[in-house]
């Protein structure tokens, strides 16, 4: 049977300050990316965090962004290659630490915001990120969208990916995200968003804002916790993908899968 | 023979700002205690002065403190205990990752600045700071003074301890540091320098400041690099060290040392 | 007719975090303190809260912690007193940029968390730091508790104070807080917590922790904005006031009528 | 006669670290630059910064810059610009507030680093930021380079320029400055920075990248602080400067020079 994943970024809050229901949260997913730091998280946010992922069997992943807590790493940053490379290790190391701790993996990792947006569109940059990453672990995975540089350089370093797919988000006939400048970017009907993961999950394929037939191959659906709306969309997902008879399972269960049927062939 | 520990605080820049001339300072010493972002540092110099130590072959150790850069780390903070341990947790995490990174073992760590202060004052804070360090890693071995609270709960944790002794400090009778706050707390003159490093390293005793005859047992000696003048002080000391017919040696190589002695025995 | 004002922390978000319900909060209270980019708030923040308290009349305040975003300025941290009066006329200049380009005016600061801590019990301190106040702004009114370090050296030094009541928060016999670490410290009650403002309201006069009756001369009552039953709590309290005959208006404006009073004899 | 103001970027230090010597660079200036606490530039140091500048009776001007400590400022950050006009007015009034605790006028600002190229190439940017100091500050004196976009909006706005010269930069036939990604952007050679310093003031002009001769109308040359070297020209360049016959003197004391000619007429 196969699995999809639900993934959530978490752990986002800093200080006194949060975000998201991320108790609530947690139990409902199945893969989480937690900040680092950067962007948002703290020393004292991580260790919890990734404790209640280690409570709830989830997925651990490093969401690694740009120090930018005031714009909670959502502005670009015209930073060096180099330096930003070191950004990527530091905040890896600075999870894995507080992984280790708890005696529970590191599995993936996930650009954020600004940074996510960069990355996704240069290779040469994706490239220098990504070579930290493998340095660091040749083992971790990538998770992005299907088709952009990261997903794109990963591949060619010989890293696995994840492909996510954005179930409230709406995509060009590229397949790529449409900006959020845009009308119809965000697709805030549950019936919508339930209609478009049941295709998905079933055929394989989504329509395009322009009505064109799009066919993504995708493992892991990202969900968003920070209203009480959010999680309760996030039940109903879980609702709609176990109508589909797929199982929901993390990402790292799905690789060992097919590193399993590889190994059998 | 027996050996002798050079240890510095390394790579305490920011950005663009410096403190240390540390590419003239790393050829000097056996060890470095790497600030990890919180007091000082940034990833980029990580980086850098991980490479820079691994080039010439110095212990690599991370030096933890407070996270308030405006201060340096030497401004008292009252931070709960458990998050004290993370913020351990975190700092050990992110220099570690560059360690990995270089492929080059981070083999220490100390308490930097008010952090420091107030670690070896408490043995109840001591405890749960070096708990955390202990679960990063159990071989980790803790820098500090010989006697304090560090010193103590580290040993009592199995931890491997080295001690550190201040050359341009006058000690107590008691074996503690003089304030600063008093007068002849930091000694200036370089050959009253010379001449307690030569008296400690032959007969394994200093004068207090009261006069006392005060027994140390210290395997590293801490050393400043701040100034070009501070540069020169190192190179004396080496040449001291080097009359009394000690060997310069980085902490882990004595460690290494020990436990083949103790496994001969 | 007497008057009383209800002042709140207002403002305390950073970035893409939010505490309390800042526009539900200020149409409710007379004064607003307002965080100033240490421990809490942005220059995006302040400006919003400063043009949110002009358009419902609020008394516009500064109030001033320790650089201590992580931990919400509730940590206590040793620095030099001549450092601390600089942070003060910072944040004093950094709020009253957003007030003078809205062309509203600053008319009080308060001390927020452990720099109000400190600074309660300390007059040393406080001399400094009320000094730097001064020194921007004589007509600064200086909003603290009835009592401590902070009124008597303002006094001294010919600053205006307001003194401030906390609704929900047990005394100690002396007049001071019942610290929290103690049961009863805060109480949760709305029925009592009613009782009491209308008691001090009419009487002048509250139950300490310990049963004994104490004179509060309070001109202001604290009140918190952080979750929807507290929002309920301040209409509630609200009505309580203006049962007991009493207007509800800002501190400013009973200086003013003291002053006018004063001139009138 | 004539006058022509030196200025300096001054008080970039943080907390323990310093980029310049400031108080060897003050004296031999006629209008500091100060940082603000954003990119460079904390409380203590402003405050001292400030009173340095009093002593030698240097005009005091506000540096504003991107909230990028780590990177000094100088990298790009996509902000929108109604946030950055509040970063401006933060500062600003930071600044500001040491400026009126010492009883010394805040006379001019500039932009810094990456927000500077910026503001400088975007009218519309420069607009948001330049109504910000308008509002703060009518008579805010802006100081920037001749004809690009915060001069031509700043003159739109009715706000007073100053235009400055790079003495030590190569200029482009067009007036913009040659990119220090070019050879031949930064002209070492003092003797060739004498000169075209000597034929500015007497023929205002100079010879640019590709052997044009362009006009400049300069009233303020910035220099720089950051090592031994660095002083060592500014002496040189006061020589210049005074061989020439040109009193050295700060921009406001021009502008009321203007003001008073004008009122003559």
């Amino acid at each position: 049977m196969k699995s999809i994943d639900l993934n959530a970024d978490i752990g986002e809050g800093f200080g006194d300050y949060q975000i998201a229901d991320d108790a609530a949260l947690m139990p409902l997913i199945t893969s989480a990316n937690v900040a680092c730091g950067f962007h948002a998280g703290d020393a004292a946010i991580m260790a919890k965090t990734v404790a209640l992922a280690k409570q709830h069997h989830v997925d651990l992943g490093a969401h690694v962004g740009f120090p930018d807590l005031m714009g909670f790493g959502r502005r670009r940053m015209q930073i060096e290659h180099d330096t930003l490379a070191h950004y990527v290790t530091y905040q890896l190391g600075a999870l894995s630490a507080f992984a280790h701790a708890a005696r529970y993996p590191l599995t993936h990792m996930s650009f954020h915001g600004a940074l996510g947006n960069m990355v996704s569109e240069d290779e040469a940059l994706a490239d220098v990120l990504l070579r930290a990453v493998k340095t660091f672990d040749p083992n971790m995975i990538i998770s992005t969208m299907a088709g952009n540089a990261v997903d794109r350089v990963a591949r060619r370093l010989g890293l696995r990916v994840v492909c996510v797919f954005l179930a409230d988000r709406a995509y060009e006939s590229d397949g790529l995200l449409v900006s959020r400048a845009k009308p119809g970017a965000v697709i805030h009907d549950t019936e919508q968003v339930k209609a478009r993961v049941r295709r998905l999950l079933t055929e394989g394929t989504i329509e395009s804002i322009d009505g064109d037939t799009l066919t993504l191959d995708v493992s892991s659906i990202l969900v968003h916790g920070d209203t009480p709306e959010a999680i309760e969309m996030v039940k109903t997902l879980r609702a709609t993908i176990e109508e589909t008879g797929l199982r929901i399972a993390p990402v790292s269960e799905q690789i060992r899968q097919q590193s399993w049927e590889q190994t059998a062939l």
